[in-house]
């Protein structure tokens, strides 16, 4: 058979990738649960009728659709089978799609779980996710998310804690510690508030067109302030809306100027001045824990694309890499709607994109060598005798808690040296009969090449 | 819309099951990393000609299809169309499908890789697989498997570590502290080897048939000896053949009686006889690691049905719950031939059940207290002051490592600590205005009822 190949968009992570993203997730997840959100996982495949209709028709469009086992043609009839009917037999050739994110199948446990949860519910999910886009460069068909939502809570004090796990998680990162670099932070927590850009629609005189602000405003970093008003002109923004909602985009200032500024102008807009008021509240409530604002932008040009937030809307940037955003999330009206519930349930979350948080921590040599998983030690020999000797010399190390190998083999001692050095183990022990009958035994460091002789109960304590 | 559901076969994992299966996972990955095994992830999508032919016919049948983005009959002619040929209709409209296993990806894996990997390589894996089975209790069409393999080594020593390996997961999760009882140890490691069962079949004349009677020996368990007799009959094995082989199968004495008593009828069996010599080398390895044989049985009878398998076969039984095995693996030839590469690797490999686990621990009460992941302390409040001075209680708190959470709502105390109930958080600070007021504040065991006034010093000090 042909050489096997994996599926295009889907990727393999051999022992060093999985290290480092254990590295990853691990920090992540640890602060989550600091904060009290416990793990919820979701199978990878739902029902289609919990998925359709949730992401848009181009959503819709890019699901992962599995065959129905058995005779998936039992209930097709003749005419759309000859038809070539695509849409009416994909619905009647499949009923479970997999995953397209983690938060339609949150919503969905919610619905389904509505009675043994404690309110407020603070759940996170590190899972992978299937979208059937055109691969490319940093996108791929499977990837994981990485979400922790709070809901059944209005409180804003869910948004300031939300800034707060960000920090930890860039600080626990090591990417706090890189400093500034060109007066800039290491990385940018942006925020805003979808009442704010709600508020200058209205201002804008465009109350009723505001998605069409907000789609053009999220495009503000990519193609630039004149393309950006020449499609609100389209969209049939006037000259004199254009200047007052650019006004305020490109004021100078700083947080608390911003809010002054938006103040003022919201005097007339229930919804603006909802937004800048909640906006300057969860920064008020970073100060009553103790926290100060570095690392958070107060920026009124985030948009967040179509998204579903309705309050508070944040977006993560690591500075110092050109990389996209690699964190993002806000506050939503009502998670469970979509499932048919009465209860309004409102929640707020965040979601790190380990993809590219990988990516920058690679490019600013951020993993430490401690983020690769392998053995301590290797114990090498150099004949049978001698290995079976090595046998007890391992069992001794690892039950002191020490990742331990022997070379399972008679080898040339060259062949066993590569062995720990292709697999970055940091140490070796040599066996030999005169170490046998010594009981010293000859440690290297294999970074260092340094070498000494010691006692079996010496290299344990140098080791654990 | 109707409730929302999850497809048959498919399950939610809660925060109190993720609790309990992290404590799983997590103790079988640290005796995977201590004995040298790196992780690998490979996608939940794999090309359909990756997957088919590896399970037999009915493996195929189990497969999961996702059927193909786009215009998804533009292969299929009009003549197979219409005559619904399911067969060719499945292979034009789908060409991945969703993994079946872990082995057959390794090994995917491996032959995709083969130049950068360190032989002997050592991985572990621990991801869902999914399989279109009939669903029935104990039995899933999403479940996760657990597995650590060797490959590229004959060595037995690797047999050996898997012996290793087994007890120390049994030993870390509390398995063997449960002492025997009705003179059963807790659980039993039962070793075999298929070199033993060829050498049976040889001894009953049906060397050409050898695979019948692996089938019917593997079914002794379940449906008994005369069973099985007949079932061997039916093959066409005669009274004497029956014999021979129940006389050996039903031999009773320890170990080395049963070694002896191979080694003198296999005197004609180079298979028969290769198969006990390797099976006694591993219980010589296993006291060279200094371990005695405590928990191993040596079964004869195990088949461990018409797998792949070559060499030794492990089978592990947690014996005080009705519950089947819970851990399997062994010795196999070639784990790449079926990829076209002419390398022989051969490997060796170890499974472990984690939904049989986690009944079997359930049952007998053995998850820790603190297998549950919720914060350890709730800050609870009385007003809107003690709110505002809450976040900065919780935010020390944290500070130090300590998960901690403060109820984001003004709430009644009864609420809030009922909160705390259902989340299992075992202690609650209540700050009123004279404990913000005097620094000493009031901390409760949510367990004993016991409470106490500290100053948050000393609440940290006791929590860490």
């Amino acid at each position: 058979m042909d050489k096997p190949s994996l599926p295009k968009g889907t990727r393999d992570f051999g022992p060093s990738q999985m290290a480092k993203r254990y590295f990853i997730i691990e920090k992540i997840r640890s602060v989550f649960q600091k904060y009290g959100f416990q793990p919820l996982e979701t199978p990878a495949m739902e029902n289609l009728e919990t998925l359709t209709g949730k992401y848009g028709d181009e959503g819709d469009q890019l699901l992962f659709r599995i065959l129905n086992s058995g005779d998936f043609l039992s209930e097709v009839d003749e005419a759309n089978l000859v038809q070539r009917n695509l849409k009416y037999l994909s619905n009647r050739i499949t009923e479970k799609g997999l995953r397209y994110d983690l938060t339609v199948p949150f919503a969905r446990y919610v619905v389904m779980n509505r009675h043994e949860i404690a309110l407020p519910f603070k759940r996170f999910q590190i899972q992978p996710v299937w979208r059937a886009d055109r691969p490319q460069k940093g996108r791929y068909r499977e990837f994981y998310q990485c979400d922790a939502d709070v809901v059944g809570t209005d409180s804003l004090i869910c948004e300031a804690e939300i800034i707060l796990m960000i920090k930890e998680v860039f600080q626990s990162l090591g990417v706090e510690s890189l400093g500034s670099k060109d007066s800039k932070e290491p990385y940018t927590i942006k925020v805003n508030h979808r009442g704010i850009l709600s508020g200058l629609a209205e201002l804008a005189g465009a109350r009723e067109n505001e998605s069409a602000l907000f789609v053009a405003i999220d495009k503000l970093d990519k193609i630039g302030e004149e393309k950006v008003k020449e499609e609100l002109r389209s969209k049939g923004f006037g000259a004199a809306s254009l200047e007052t909602v650019f006004e305020i985009l490109n004021f100078q200032g700083n947080t608390a100027a911003k809010i002054e500024l938006l103040q003022q102008r919201f005097a007339q807009s229930e919804k603006g001045m909802k937004g800048v008021n909640e906006f300057s509240e969860v920064l008020e409530l970073l100060k009553a824990y103790g926290v100060n604002e570095a690392n958070v932008e107060f920026d009124i040009s985030l948009a967040r694309g179509l998204s579903y937030y309705t309050g508070c809307i944040f977006e993560v940037k690591i500075n110092h890499v050109a990389i996209g955003s690699v964190s993002g999330g806000g506050r939503y009206d009502n998670l469970t709607q979509a499932f048919g519930s009465k209860e309004r349930l409102s929640g707020v979350g965040i979601s790190f994109g380990i993809d590219r948080i990988y990516d920058a921590l690679e490019e600013l040599q951020l993993f430490p060598r401690e983020a690769q998983i392998a053995s301590k030690v290797l114990v090498c020999h150099l004949d049978s005798n001698c290995l079976r000797h090595a046998l007890g010399v391992v069992n001794m190390l690892r039950q002191n808690g020490i990742a331990a190998e022997v070379y399972p083999e008679e080898a040339k001692l060259k062949k066993q040296l590569e062995y720990a050095n292709k697999k970055l183990v940091p140490y070796t022990i040599v066996l030999g009969s005169e170490e046998i009958a010594s009981g010293q035994l000859a440690l290297k460091n294999m970074q260092t090449g340094e070498q000494s002789n010691k006692a079996i109960q010496e290299i344990i304590e140098l080791l654990k």
